[in-house]
């Protein structure tokens, strides 16, 4: 399993990914699920992805290799609008699930996988996209901001409670980290390190790209403050009557 | 869906469930999840059901007519340990999914359902079972001194972070009704009434049993306490080395 997110504010997005990856319980690996895309033509794009391994490394190189073709039909870098660039990977994507039809239906094994989308084609809006593995796309509203795939309810009521557009970016970063936190507290599929990226609007540059693993010192901090700030605020809440 | 936990700590159970029942969006009711057996032997027991409620009320009914049938060859005051009656319920519940099974299977509907007993049989030990929909059923450790049935991811990181044996019977009450506040908050199928119960170990008999509706002044202040606390936490998070 997975946990990544993103978040879309009025000052812009913020991406949060675990790094686990596992083949069963007795293969577990390490690998980043962010991918990066800070293009020349004044647009930049984040990916994230949960599903199967081999899935997502295709559709990343499949992207990689189009940006690269001078002669491809379509790209990254020439999509009018970031929901082109949606409907492209999921394109992609359905095309790379349905390879090896007759040996992945004998082996039984998931190929399917999940991204999320964001970025900002030069004055454009600064947006997010969940792209499901058939292929379609949506994006957030005012009254949901954020979009996640992966290992997702552990996660959820935090954000629930805290994000809003008007939430700051750093706050957003912040709210991502302890979702992640409790996810991989409550859930061993999704683990360190955690990566983090914070994009700001109209920037069309990454403004900040952190990797947190266990040790780090921000980490910590984060993780000690909001235990003992939980148990403190479980501490005062309102008694019983017969206490 | 459904969400009810229990709680085993040294001082004895507590046990909360929600009260919406579904038959798909459409059909939205309200239905106790939580049973009481207060049984004349020196013995007390409580159930909390998941999962589907004509399964759930043909347990709950052949328990009762069990307990008033002299000549049962098993009933809730006849067993020795509460491990006897996890089984006891647990066959009963295999039996009932397996009533009609020809027109079940045709209607596609799943007749499973999960349940989590609680109780003390005389001196002996104060125990919580979840019984699988296959009959099966596990206990608690001191580790993982809670169980869950229905929607159980939301709810599950407050428990991991709050609950362990030492805990005070008032305070896992709370845990208890915060971590159905945040189920509720993020999954629809969750809602209210909360009932929640608590057995004080050795007593052999029900202390407190609250049914909570939403505009219910104690869980409106907590609810308010937590969220307001949980604000005030988030705000004080360490800031990044930007900021």
């Amino acid at each position: 399993m997975t946990y990544c997110l993103a978040i879309k504010v009025k000052d812009g997005l913020v991406f949060a990914s675990d790094s686990r990856t596992s083949a069963g319980v007795d293969y577990v690996s390490v690998y980043s699920k962010m991918h990066t895309f800070q293009l020349t033509e004044g647009r930049v794009f984040v990916l994230l992805s949960a599903g199967n391994l081999a899935t997502s490394q295709a559709v990343v190189n499949s992207l990689r290799r189009d940006l690269a073709d001078p002669e491809a039909p379509i790209s990254l870098n020439s999509v009018h609008f970031p929901f082109d660039a949606a409907h492209y990977i999921g394109e992609i994507s359905v095309r790379v699930q349905n390879e090896h039809p007759e040996a992945m239906k004998k082996s039984g094994v998931n190929v399917e996988a999940s991204f999320i989308l964001g970025g900002q084609i030069g004055l454009g809006e600064h947006e997010i996209y969940l792209i499901y593995p058939q292929g379609n796309y949506i994006s957030t509203s005012d009254e949901t901001p954020y979009l996640q795939v992966g290992e997702t309810k552990y996660g959820k009521p935090i954000l629930d409670r805290i994000v809003t557009p008007q939430t700051s970016l750093e706050d957003a970063a912040r709210c991502a980290l302890v979702s992640e936190d409790s996810t991989m507290r409550s859930n061993i599929s999704v683990g360190p390190p955690l990566e983090l990226l914070i994009y700001r609007a109209d920037s069309l540059s990454i403004d900040t790209r952190l990797l947190l693993k266990p040790q780090s010192p921000l980490y910590k901090k984060l993780q000690k403050s909001w235990n003992e700030g939980l148990r403190h605020v479980f501490d005062r809440l309102p008694r019983f009557d017969w206490e």
